[in-house]
């Protein structure tokens, strides 16, 4: 179902107030009256239906566990809003792990003076997202606080999912020859939150990539299981950091080609006007594979029967020269460090 | 170990930074300075050593599953901070549903300017209170938010639990004839809270109850098993609001017994000054238990043998009359009607 279609399914109910205030954060009535008069409605599922203080799931065998909190300014953007990255991310992290994405819990910080009509946008895609990956919100938490001590909405998601029985993703696992794929082009959700931040304009608008990306996972995890030896999707710091993260943490190098790195064309071009490099830029909605070399190709055939991974590439190599650096080599053939990015480009990209 | 004693071992790290900047939430290398220079040592498990986006756990059978976020000001309390408070009310959440809790994940949201100091003596709270209770941090998240848009700390916890094989916790259970009991004085917490905030002072210091309530209902659920039929812990709304919950979902009533319910006497001094109520007050390290009759005596002898349960009463029973109501009887034998509060006397007390 497209998303447009589930905001004409889902109205804003008609709430007697306007806008959030400190008792909705009470655990009284009005907490009550704000989850009874629409929320849990939209959100319904049987385990969430029981309200009590958490939900009682059946698992069985190794199981993915991760946290994110999101705390993303501005909470609309072009592609997309908070509610929605908040899934994402999560369900991604998990995803990451070679797992499938189960459970969520979900968890909001208000600041008081929020608008009805914008929390319930943002609930509209959570639920929107969460059809889309395919996860349940089976728990969760509404906390208030003053106005000036927030920003509009926090939210936390903590997701479980089940290990995929094929998975053996670790770092443990990567070796020299294994080549680095992304999914898709990269710092496209940067941009697209620099853009509105700013408010630059460009010819089209540059839409966030904010998508789940346990649906690409499953589908190489079923064609390729052990192959696999790592996912990672770089999100905070882009690409550089991730990178950097895995060489040093895996005591290899890493080398990278800047021609076949995909990043869109509009993308490329704000970066240029606004100085900053794609590979340091945040993403949403791509993922890294390091994988063995003769699946490489495989890999990326999959990935590009999926709309949204359309740009996905081979774009660099695991190798045993220059240990815990990433090296990027351009069509002249130079080639120099990508280091650790020291601190964000944009600040609360997430 | 106590936590003074926790506190002597931790010293603040040398960290060659003073105050949280809005680089530490970037996912840069100063990100990794952060968690690098102490927080990963202090929090150290074979599963958060492993630095990935989620951590992976085998787990097998019924499984709790409960989040809370907190908000709670000021963060440094008597008796308590909110460090202590994210690990024992996740942990409590999780106890409620009669599990037996084994992993959370912690998520900060920082405000830039937080003193290192600061975090780094809610984070020592945090690892004793996570030994305390025998629970492990598994995975994690640090965002950072500028100046003016948070509140120094919040905090949130996701907590997974293993269920207790006799536990059979649900509204459905409960019963007319069941015993209402709490198992400790009602109300501290709140008040607590309220005098550091009004700056009032009373003869003693009234500390938080802030505690985990694991021990105390693994001990109950070996010895009774399935006669019990409910946990709850009556945090945000107090006990008022918990059992107002409780009479409407379970459609049946409960009528309590005023002389019975335990007050510490400057915690009902003081709630007199100020106009309070103590059955709307918050808490933190209390829980009710709704039971089959013949074992409350057991229940509360059991209560007894803990040092923060040393007030636990049978404070009332479920009746099958005023269906959805919570009643309260005086020592004089009047009735009158425990209304569910419409806020909360006090915004963000956890």
């Amino acid at each position: 179902m497209s998303k447009s279609l589930l905001h004409l399914q889902c109205p804003l109910p008609k709430f007697d107030f306007d806008i959030i205030t400190l008792a909705h954060g009470s655990g009284g009535l009005l907490t009550n009256k704000l989850l009874e008069s629409g929320v849990f409605d939209l959100l319904k599922n049987d385990e969430l239906d029981k309200h009590h203080d958490g939900a009682i799931l059946e698992l069985n065998g190794k199981v993915a566990f991760s946290t994110d909190s999101f705390v993303i300014s501005p909470v609309f953007f072009p592609g997309g809003d908070i509610g929605e990255l908040a899934v994402n991310g999560t369900v991604n992290d998990v995803a990451m792990c070679g797992a499938i994405p189960k459970y969520l819990s979900l968890s909001f910080i208000l600041e008081e003076g929020l608008p009805m009509k914008e929390f319930w946008e943002i609930l509209v895609s959570i639920k929107y997202a969460t059809e889309k990956a395919g996860v349940r919100i089976v728990t969760g938490d509404t906390k208030v606080v003053d106005k000036g001590k927030g920003d509009k909405i926090f939210i936390n998601t903590t997701g479980i999912g089940e290990m995929h029985p094929q998975a053996d993703i670790a770092l443990t696992r990567v070796k020299v020859g294994d080549k680095i794929i992304v999914s898709d082009s990269i710092a496209t959700h940067g941009i697209s939150i620099l853009s509105v931040r700013q408010g630059l304009e460009f010819e089209t608008t540059i839409e966030s990539d904010t998508r789940n990306l346990n649906d690409m996972t499953l589908k190489l995890l079923d064609a390729f299981g052990t192959q696999i030896h790592l996912f990672r999707d770089p999100t905070r710091g882009g690409v550089a950091a991730t990178l950097n993260e895995i060489a040093r943490d895996a005591h290899l190098g890493i080398e990278l080609n800047d021609t076949h790195i995909p990043v869109l064309s509009q993308v490329k071009a704000a970066c240029e006007i606004l100085g900053l490099d794609p590979l340091y830029t945040a993403n949403e909605g791509v993922f890294m594979a390091i994988v063995a070399p003769e699946i490489a190709e495989g890999v990326v055939e999959i990935l590009h029967t999926f709309d949204e991974a359309k740009h996905a590439a081979i774009i660099g190599e695991v190798v045993a020269e220059h240990n815990g650096q990433v090296l990027i080599s351009n069509a002249m053939g130079g080639k120099r460090v990508v280091h650790m990015p020291v601190g964000e480009q944009l600040p609360r990209i997430c």
